[in-house]
């Protein structure tokens, strides 16, 4: 966003709690002044021409338009027989980078407290290509596609992340002791984009020694890039480390400045509607989006207020260890935002 | 083995620290009169009549002729160009249960107290298959290759192995939202051996939802049973819960009683040869050996002669917080196995 202009985001409240965690968000951001623009569209499976599974062209239009997304929770009920809605809208705007910072939050009492690392998952291939037979009776093969091109292209966006983000080093994680030429052309690239990037530090890890000393020492953790599947699993326990879904944020990002941030967690249908749900990740998420759009004095004064409500432990939500409700939870962020003025 | 009789085990000390540690089991296996003989076999890889890799025959045909195996640590540098011993012995002998019991160790601290559980791990096919190709220059493909058979042994070892060793519930860990086919049949055959098992509860679960929800309390789960790759992730981060691959055993069980039981950390070349190596993770396979041969009073006695002597932290090796030799550490728990008679 150009100083002084006003960006307009697409907002995909999502199913269950979406909507009303979408809605402190929206508060929290006028609070602080964000200039920010919401456009409202809704995300629901639909069957375009030749039977394919697509989103509305309402929301694809929107997309296309403002470049920049932010969602919350939606149900994929496998019965509906069409496929995750997230994954379609990370395939829909070939949103081939997926981010998760995870640092320790502050007064939020975890068994690890100084976990400070991003998990850069590759969006697009791998074990989610979707190609899956029927070989004979009682045998079915899944394909997992790696390609160079997908492989170079995530790489080089954990280096430049790691690089425009002061941070020291990139690890890649892979199995390529067993997937040897799958997994080792993954690792090739990486290895070969490292060669650009000597200021930052390459080192390379097998997926399961990743997940054994995750849970050891995440502080030895950095950068982490990985294909599909491995960010699936890494990135959820990476979160387990520093306290769920419900603090960790999330970014997927394509070419051309093209992102969605979204919360992770489900649409908790149990709790929907009732002013209980916790807003902080969709909220971080939505910081994330903020920064990414150049707009570091409000994602930091947010994050901030943020940050403060859960080290003060005053106002918290339930699943945070408190008793209060969304809009509260919500309206203490909010002051916090206006007292920074 | 019958009672009296005396049970011959195929030992494959294996590279690096793996002689030193099978001494120092054989020892206390030897205080404990545990009625085992060894043949001591060892397993490097040899080019077969077609250019197969297989393991030595005389290594085979004394695993074909006792059945039993105990095995410590082997090299496998992928330049050599040949399979992992590892995974040659699984196939080998049709190995297709991986089990890892994973339990909290008294005095050893890590952040978790209550972990008990085991991992079961299909050891034969899945993202193990081994077949991959180059579809076009810089696009490859593995392929990941799910059985109703193996789907249905791995599912009913499952079951017989909670009903067998009083454990309430048997947890099956997939991805079929993604690998709706693959995870699917593996899933559906999982539904059905449960069918037959209503003194087990059974319970289903995606595999990033088991990780997030591990590191965040491990104690809400007790049998899990899955794919080839979701355990070898699974086992080796349960592991790094209650201490890391040091002080976490492991079976290979096969069909007919077949079995090769093996500490599944590293060769630790640096530290080969200096009697600093820890002798406990082959020493733990060591007693899920006597008790896969019905030896349960021998099985008991080493075991609990082992957790004294690192709960009391006199005479421990360095990894586990000490400074005593790997002899000393042996000759502690000999001690206590004979003081126990
Ligand atoms: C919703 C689901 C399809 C998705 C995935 O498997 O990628 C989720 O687990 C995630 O990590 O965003
Ligand atoms: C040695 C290696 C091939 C093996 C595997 O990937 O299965 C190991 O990690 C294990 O878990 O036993």
């Amino acid at each position: 966003a150009l100083f002084g202009q006003i960006q307009t985001v697409t907002l995909i409240p999502g199913d269950g709690i979406g909507p009303e965690i979408s809605t402190a968000v929206m508060k929290i951001f006028e609070a602080a002044k964000a200039p920010i623009q919401w456009e409202e569209r809704n995300v629901t499976a639909i069957k375009g021409p030749g039977g394919r599974w697509m989103i509305p062209p309402e929301a694809k239009e929107s997309m296309d338009k403002n470049k920049i997304g932010l969602k919350g929770p939606l149900k994929t009920p496998i019965a509906a027989g069409h496929p995750s809605m997230n994954l379609l809208l990370r395939k829909t705007f070939d949103l081939y980078a997926n981010v998760r910072p995870c640092v320790s939050i502050e007064g939020y009492k975890t068994p690890y407290t100084d976990v400070d690392l991003v998990t850069i998952r590759e969006n697009t291939e791998g074990e989610y290509s979707g190609i899956e037979h029927l070989i004979v009776d009682g045998v079915v093969q899944s394909i997992k596609l790696i390609t160079e091109e997908a492989s170079r292209r995530i790489a080089e966006y954990a280096f430049e992340y790691a690089r425009n983000n002061q941070r020291a080093s990139v690890t890649a994680v892979h199995k390529a002791n067993i997937m040897r030429m799958s997994d080792g052309l993954f690792l090739r690239k990486c290895r070969e984009v490292a060669e650009n990037y000597k200021d930052v530090k390459f080192t390379e890890m097998y997926l399961d020694t990743v997940c054994l000393n995750m849970v050891q020492d995440p502080s030895q953790f950095d950068v982490l890039v990985m294909p599909n599947l491995y960010g699936d699993i890494l990135s959820d326990l990476c979160a387990g480390l520093i306290g769920g879904l419900g603090v960790t944020p999330s970014g997927n990002i394509g070419a051309n400045g093209v992102a969605i941030f979204e919360s992770v967690h489900g649409t908790a249908p149990d709790i929907a509607g009732k002013d209980l749900a916790n807003p902080t990740a969709l909220l971080l998420s939505a910081v994330m989006m903020l920064r990414h759009i150049g707009l570091h004095g409000h994602a930091n004064k947010i994050e901030m207020a943020c940050f403060d409500t859960i080290r003060e432990k005053k106002v918290l939500t339930k699943d945070l260890g408190g008793n209060s409700k969304c809009s509260e939870f919500t309206a203490d962020i909010c002051r916090r935002v206006q007292d920074m003025d």
